[in-house]
């Protein structure tokens, strides 16, 4: 997608410069679009660790690029480097998912042709998500459509950040939207703040406003309201794991904004690209290990003064402590249904079995 | 309550000082606690409208010495001035109520009475207030009382400040937590953070740690997550008004709690004094007018670097608009119950005219 014009990836090497590995320091975003480059596997690890790189899709990405840094500098290390990157998030199931590709690619070559096949498994991965998003964006657009076409306008809540800056291009809950307003559509988007890190007020709304589409931020906690009075025709959000009976893993407060919308008959879609999947998980509120992050996080929030400075302000009361659950899990009955690059389905065994016949025989 | 173990209330006179009003500044705590000194009723209004004070409560005391303050300075004024601070705030029913209460006082009295009985008048709102909020926490002390006796400790959600702070004294959700804690019980407190004022992070943070009791912050995010995974026994939250058929308008995003308590079987109660019964309502979504506040508060936070600086800064991107409505309405429907300084009933017309005949038959 675009930045004041300039189309970019969100994450990309550079052949010219050591093959080194370039993406955006999502830290950084929306005060200022600073380009990192990664020039071995610990900075990849370390920019995975840092959340310099978030969203599931990008994660796995930005991984299987550190796996080809590593195995440009030291092809015998493939052992050693897999599970320390593996262990840099502990939700996203893209992570494994992308380190095992590249595990399965490279562990019978003779060390020497490691790393031309890191490269070209990592921008294979980079290519099919970003086909697979342009797909999801395509299989959700008629809902946004149908919406629009009717009232002459669509409303969507998104939370949290699933647009291109959380995969290569595209975004998953972004797809359609971005598709709906290239179509013409007159598309407005409730974007929630998505505290604690904030990534709808910074990431979301960057992404919308670059591009041009209508949005408007609100608190996490404004939703509910919103959709008791009419302000929401439809939720559409991404995910970070989705379960063999459609249980959804999202950043924390997906659960509350789904069941405002089942509470007030508003239609809460779920974008994923069949990398989240995770056949060996079922009930996701019993077995989704929850990412507990630093409370800090929650006591201290980074932005910009008036004047330009770049300022860290502790929030809560000095002396009390702050807890951070990261992830919560949706239960597949609040979830109306998924888009995936194959198609929208019901939140189900059944469902993701009619698209995904192939990984659910795995 | 105390404060470093001395005892306040929140709103008080000095009669030696022109009996002039003292206050806290709300929006200073936590990190300074600065006491306001109000000679003049425009003062009053002013710490009213720029939420210097607040909590349904506190506002209808301040309010109540604004106009003795009015009336201290011209007697002839009061048809003036109450229509003033009736317009400071639109959702709090109680401002309308204290402000109904020195109409009713003042309004036959010769002038030259008006100043005194306009002053004892506020401090009979005041102490009755004190008084009322004593009596909630008697009649919420068995809830937390039995969960505590059963499991060895307490663990509560509570949204926004409805504490000591937000009344004159003890509060209305907090009051019973005070008394649990006062009583030896191992009580714990999660405390919502209550975006976009963060009134949570601050001041009911703050109030729980001067007296002592645990608690920890969290995103309003969390507490569904926190709700499925056995962490919550029982919410109680405070509230703006509540209309004859028991659904609570409260600060935005208790709406949300409310879902999540229902769909994890836990209890949700409400604390409210009999002043925050507005009989004339009855359906609180469809007839509760929503106060839209200015989308700087969600724009902007403010709060203290490390070294010490209060500092303002933006956390959503530059060029996108925000969206502020301050309180949402919780249907009665996923109310467990209400407490009141009369004692405890369902949340229904049937239940309010229980404990409340006399302003049933108003």
């Amino acid at each position: 997608m675009k930045i004041n014009g300039t189309p970019y990836r969100s994450v990309w090497v550079d052949p010219e410069d050591g093959w080194s590995v370039r993406l955006f320091d999502q830290t950084r975003l929306p005060w200022s679009v600073d380009i990192l480059r990664l020039t071995n596997w610990e900075e990849a690890a370390h920019a995975i660790r840092s959340m310099q790189v978030r969203g599931a899709p990008l994660i796995g990405a930005v991984a299987a690029y550190g796996v080809a840094l590593a195995m440009r500098a030291d092809p015998a290390s493939l052992d050693q480097v897999l599970p320390t990157l593996n262990a840099t998030r502990p939700t996203a199931i893209n992570l494994r998912w992308a380190l095992d590709r590249q595990r399965a690619k490279l562990h019978n070559l003779p060390v020497e042709a490691r790393a031309a096949a890191a490269y070209a498994e990592a921008a294979a991965i980079a290519d099919d998500d970003a086909e697979t998003c342009r797909r999801i964006g395509e299989n959700g657009l008629p809902l946004l459509a149908e919406i629009a076409e009717r009232k002459g306008k669509v409303n969507v809540l998104t939370h949290c950040n699933a647009g291109w800056l959380a995969t290569v291009d595209w975004g998953t809950a972004l797809a359609p939207i971005y598709m709906a307003h290239d179509a013409g559509h007159d598309v407005h988007v409730w974007v929630d703040e998505t505290r604690p890190r904030n990534q709808g007020a910074a990431l979301t709304a960057f992404e919308l406003g670059a591009h041009g589409v209508k949005h408007t931020v609100v608190a996490d906690n404004a939703g509910g309201h919103l959709m008791q009075h009419g302000e929401v025709d439809i939720c559409i959000v991404g995910t970070d794991r989705v379960t063999r009976q459609g249980d959804v893993a999202n950043k924390i407060g997906t659960y509350l904004k789904a069941l405002a919308a089942r509470d007030n008959g508003i239609p809460f879609w779920v974008a994923l690209p069949h990398s989240t999947l995770d056949w060996r998980v079922r009930d996701g509120i019993a077995e989704i290990p929850i990412e507990e992050r630093d409370g800090v996080e929650v006591t201290d929030l980074t932005g910009r003064t008036a004047d330009g400075r770049i300022e860290t302000v502790r929030v809560v009361a000095e002396g009390s402590p702050a807890a951070n659950p990261a992830f919560d899990v949706t239960p597949a009955r609040l979830v109306t249904g998924l888009i995936t690059e194959r198609g929208r389905c019901e939140a189900s065994e059944a469902g993701l079995r009619s698209l995904y016949p192939d990984v659910a025989e795995q």
